[in-house]
């Protein structure tokens, strides 16, 4: 009789099982400009269709982690409505450039489940997918979440626990048809350091900080459609604050990394991703990154920098990232491992 | 020798008087986006270019409701700047789609006018009507405010309290041409229910709330060019709030209501509408909703349903709306009668 | 080895010098409707495509202040970020027209040294160039700011103070091709006053005011990619407050004049402009104008008003500029001179 849906729960997901998310989605200039908006972005090919085509592409695209936070979005209402805890990413791929008029749609695979000791919920793996309206595939990752069990007392499931790639290999990025950054302007990218200039290893501390608001956060949550409760209703904590949707700090942080790493102009893909943790309006968030890995591609002029990306709310010149105990710092918000792509 | 307007007072109304309200407006993606990013709607029609093709649209029209705040902002100077309460609507007739790009330009005709008792103030009733471009009906609807006399001592015009019909006859709906839901995608709509599956009288709690902040519905409602001091400046009142506009809660309501009426697609009506009681930032909204009829339409698969949509500051759950005096209720915000087009 | 940039002290600028500031943008209806969404602006040949095109036009412009900071956002890294004040505007002449879909792109020229006596700071005149995507010059003004030295002992440039106009000489105005307001339509401007309605000398209060919210200015700010950290970050003050840009008061004091000046629809010049005090979230800002000057121009029924627009927390009827020791008023924010195309 209900027509409403409490969201599944631990005991409702099955390996192999396959998940269509509902509410396509067209995005459009107007999603580009409230990026802009809500996020100090400036990172070249994204601000500019003039300077995209100077680097082969046809305009513009949308930015990445727009991507990303539309095709998760949409995965939210089936996927961790009633989930515990995020736990983490893995060989996540951006297959295809999104431009404003596309619409994407996803569908997620459930790859991996692991009931919990303690029998009151579980660990379940998707693969998500997100697709454009001609059905090529432009964002591909898994994501594993603690769901809670309906029913302590159900039997869990036979325990499968998915191979993951500690990064994705650099061999299997997909590149957009015709980048070149032969003729890349660095005047107007806005630093001249290319990927030759970075060493493996080298830290680099973004020292600018955002202090969010509680209104900016559920603009930009409502905006990738992203529904989960917590983000929105004061009264779901006894202190009134609203839990910050992760995906919001990752996009302040990647903006906010443009100090230091202008040109690593797009990324291409996610290899991990920890909210370390919670984050909430009031917050001042700060950023740095490390050089982990770095390499070139096919394309003319066109390397690939992996990159760890810290968000935190303490003095990012510390490069605080776990303690002694091999946990987070307090203070430290996300760490994001990502490959980008640079000039050589 | 003033170059600004004090706005019109009851004595100023005549009827039959026909105004035109001032500044045209171009709706684009950029209003789609925004009003993403205040509301948390999802209405798959609205929300992709490809289902709105797939129901044999050209593609995703602007919300309904955007298109009703655009019609009705521009009214607010001419009819509302010395309006002492916002009493109703009726005959609300969603004539036409507004597509990114259109410009909607709104006139109204005075169609009644009663003196209150204690000839301080009177009641107004306007028809208003949105026109696009090419001069084509998109919006009709009337809407009766109490306004102050200039003059408390001027006589009062002759009583003429226009009929109103109850509900919009369904017969009287305007529905897309080649609205077809033949092919209606569930999934990617995000529920299975389809008009046979709802009962006349059932009630839905459609269970989530958002918290309202002052940044959000300012923003709200400058996009739609309303003008009221009342939504902006905080010297108004004692204790420094904004009042918040009734349409935002209107919108944040509907919004809401797609969890238990994702098909309810489309706006074509609104039959009555009432703001029981004024919202103000740090509020959070839930909504519930009530059937009140359905029925079949002329178009392939498309049907209709009265719905009857309550905002509320109290728990969904109790479906609470009137107290045994016949008042609303004071935890209740709106009261909104409206026909949607949902699959048979 | 430093991949982040301090920003230029006074000893790093050189007479002649010219910068090609970082990032490019292209401007669409997103950026169209999140203006209307931050400031309550209601010009019809901004508001409207068909209205423009009743003007001669083919279709709605950005607003000028919108490219205004747009031109202005991208200076900042490489003038204003050691910048201890910001001083002036002069000869500042919106040369062309920006229509969605364009891309801007800014330079600057060194065309004045001062060293302050204390030898600590020094000021520094550029003139700031934004050119759109076919290197059009859609805007030219000159800006002073006083930045700080990096070395005190360093020896200071000889000086060398630019000669400014006192106003934009109205034979200098760059008019629209084909701008033609004989058939303007006044009704659906808002207002009925025309160029010869308005007395040199004549002061108009706008009387409504905005209560300004930290995440709008926020909003604003970013989305002019201004990444100035004092108006973001909130650790930079011992009150937590965050320093509103001068720019958001500029645009919000137009908008309001609105009421009064509904027919001075386009900013053609910017004479003159001082932050006379700061502004921050939490102040109600209101704004009254004066009459400075008008002229007839070479276009169809085209006049030009120069304005002066005086944004301030205080009573707007009280028309209070500068207190008798020739200071501005502790209650103004913004002295801004511009001229704007009237009707005549």
């Amino acid at each position: 009789m209900t027509k409403t849906t409490a969201g599944r729960f631990f005991e409702d997901y099955r390996i192999g099982q396959t998940i269509t998310h509902a509410v396509p989605r067209t995005l459009t200039n107007g999603e580009r400009a409230m990026y802009t908006s809500l996020y100090p972005t400036r990172f070249a090919i994204y601000s500019s269709d003039e300077f995209a085509r100077s680097c082969g592409l046809m305009r513009a695209p949308l930015e990445d982690l727009a991507v990303f936070h539309t095709v998760f979005g949409k995965t939210v209402p089936d996927v961790s409505l009633n989930a515990v805890a995020n736990l983490g990413y893995a060989e996540g791929l951006f297959t295809g450039r999104v431009f404003a008029g596309d619409t994407l749609t996803t569908t997620s695979e459930v790859i991996g489940l692991k009931e919990n000791s303690n029998g009151k919920s579980g660990i379940v793996w998707v693969r998500s997918t997100g697709r454009n309206q001609h059905g090529r595939e432009m964002l591909d990752y898994v994501r594993w979440v603690m769901v809670r069990k309906r029913d302590p007392n159900a039997a869990g499931p036979e325990t499968v626990v998915p191979k993951l790639k500690e990064a994705v290999n650099p061999a299997d990025l997909h590149l957009p048809q015709g980048l070149d950054f032969s003729d890349y302007n660095f005047a107007l990218a806005g630093e001249p350091h290319r990927l030759a200039d970075y060493q493996i290893g080298e830290k680099i501390n973004h020292v600018d900080g955002i202090t969010i608001e509680e209104a900016e956060h559920m603009m930009a949550t409502r905006l990738w459609q992203n529904t989960a409760k917590v983000h929105f209703d004061a009264t779901q904590r006894e202190d009134g604050k609203r839990l910050i949707y992760g995906g919001h700090v990752m996009s302040l942080a990647r903006a906010l990394s443009f100090n230091g790493l202008a040109n690593a102009q797009m990324i291409v893909a996610i290899n991990a991703g920890a909210h370390a943790n919670p984050c909430f309006a009031g917050d001042t968030v700060r950023a740095w990154s490390e050089v982990l890995d770095k390499t070139e591609t096919g394309h003319p002029g066109v390397g690939a920098i992996r990159l760890r990306l810290v968000a935190t709310k303490g003095d990012p010149a510390a490069f605080t990232l776990k303690g002694a105990d091999g946990k987070y710092a307090p203070e430290v918000l996300l760490d994001l491992d990502y490959w980008a792509l640079m000039p050589v």
